[in-house]
Parts: structure tokens; C-alpha cells; sequence
């Protein structure tokens, strides 16, 4: 916990999601909202099979799915899903021409029956 | 809102992605419940690594996941299941010798910290 | 139902996710949650771009998600959630100098608004 999903469409080609997953894991430590940098699991892909609607104009998007343990407040969400939100709007130059939507979605892990466990640390 | 994620399994080899995503797209466009198009974000993704149950049968699937903004009834979020199903019923001729699930699942996006932006448009 | 989806991350390279899925299956089977084995729809994605948290030591994750007909009790969630994490502990050497975190989470579907179909069954 947390769990961070970037999904972005091929058609995002200055979209370095290397470079995204470090700034969303830097956003979401410098939240404060988490004990450990260690305990964000953030994983990128890129989406090559898409359709955004019915018209035929060029479109893109990304999306942010980040998913917490539950019981943070509803305003605790909002500013996470904000500030993600600020990050990725400034991860790269957009194409011209492509109507690109920007998305961050908040959703709850039940906590009740998250298992874990860790390896070498 | 809203987003919908198609997986289907590598051996349904007549299934072609890119129109799948077309007729899912009109069929919520048909519904009437989104106010825009535009709205749609849709995609798609060949499952290469699979397992359906534990048999030596060949088996395969196509599960579609429509997620929506929280607050709508059950009785429309059925009708939008059972529009999308009767859809990926028809995708493809669907090859002899396996046994292919077809399943649509609805879930509620948090309204409250879905937070967007748009690019371009 | 259920559905089940295998997240590891690439560095994790003595995983097979082939047999991961088989064993998550049994594992599933020998619950005694479900009326038959067929029912189990499990898929691995390798995940390829990652980060985990913000330091640069070499990390890595394997995360299960296993989706449910909403109306289990909490008990049986968590003896699933543990069974499952038991097998993804056996599932490989875990490489050396890598710190690996092991995730199951176990989360609802709405069963209401869950439509589904079976070809050639």
C-alpha cells in the first residue's frame, strides 16, 4: 500500500513513464500521507489498443488509478487525486492535434483482507 | 467517466480488438446514460498468460470492466451490463474446441476525488 | 467469478507465471469457495515499468488481485487472501539484492449488475 496503475495511450509519444512513475512516487511521499517511500508500488503502461468515443478525431489519455488501504477521509483523497493530477499534467509536451483527457481516480483496498509480505528487506 | 477495460484471452484469435472497442463505444453512446462521446475512454488488452480453472481443457475469455462515476442505479447498471454482453456475444466467430466465458462486471468509480483535465479539446 | 490477476514485476526472472497461475488455481480449488474449477479466470501481466517508492535500491512486487462476487464474509476473505499469499511465497528464488514486497488483495464485484455467457460449454 499504496498501489499506483498509470495507464497512457501510444499515441503519447514524449510520455517518458520512467520518468512518471518517479515523479507521482515523489508527489505521493511528499503527501505525507504515507509512513514509508517503500511501500509505493507504482507500475506504467502503455495502452496501444484504444478508443475514446465514436468520432473519428485523434484522441489520447492518461489514467491514475491510485488505490489506498481504506479509511482516509474523503478530503485526504481529493488532495492526493489533485496533486497527482498537477503532476501529470506537466509530464510532457502534448501532442498537437490530439485531445488528450487526463484522469486520476482514488479507490479503496479492502484492509481487512490485504495480505503482505516481504522479501530481503 | 466512464472507462472501460476489455481483456481477451491470446487463443480467441477472430476477436479483433480495435472493432470490439468501436461497437462497446457505440453501445454506451446508445445507452443515453453518458451526456458526451467524448467521455469514453476505452481499451483493450491481449491476455498472452492465462489460466481458467484446472482442467487440460482449452479455455479462454473476454471480460469487460465498465466503470462508472458512483451514483447510479442498479436496475441502469444492469441494463448497461446485459447492452455490453449482448455485444461481446457477437464480436467474433468463436473458434470450435473452447470453452470461452463472456463476462461484464460494473463498478463505481469515487466520485468525490475523480478528479480530470482536458488537453486540446 | 472469481477472477484472478497476477501482477510481478520483469526483475523477478525465475517467475513463471504459467505455473504461478496453476498453483493460484489449486490453491483456489482446494478453498472450497467455489462450486467448480472452471469458474476460476486468472491471468499474469509482467510488468515492465516500475518504480517502488523513491530510493534507488533494486526492487521489485508481486501483487495478486482476486475479485469476488460480493457477499463473503470477512473471515473467508482473509483465509483466501493468506492461502494465496502462502503459494506466491513458494513461487520462485527470489533473486538476490532484489527487496520484493508480496501483495493479495481481495476485492468485490458488484453481483447485482454482473452479466456473463458461455460458448462452447
Amino acid at each position: 500500500m499504496p498501489h499506483l496503475h498509470l495507464e497512457y495511450t501510444a499515441n503519447l509519444t514524449d510520455l517518458n513513464a520512467d520518468v512518471a512513475l518517479m515523479r507521482l512516487n515523489n508527489a505521493l511521499v511528499g503527501s505525507g500521507q504515507f509512513g514509508a517511500e517503500f511501500d509505493i508500488k507504482s507500475r506504467a503502461v502503455k495502452v496501444e489498443t484504444f478508443k475514446v468515443g465514436t468520432a473519428m478525431t485523434e484522441r489520447g489519455f492518461v489514467h491514475v488509478k491510485l488505490a489506498l488501504l481504506s479509511g482516509r477521509s474523503p478530503q485526504i483523497k481529493q488532495q492526493l487525486s489533485e496533486s497527482l493530477l498537477a503532476v501529470v499534467k506537466e509530464l510532457c509536451a502534448w501532442p498537437a492535434g490530439v485531445e488528450v483527457q487526463l484522469c486520476v481516480e482514488i479507490l479503496d483496498i479492502d484492509r481487512e483482507s490485504y495480505a503482505k509480505a516481504a522479501i530481503g528487506v
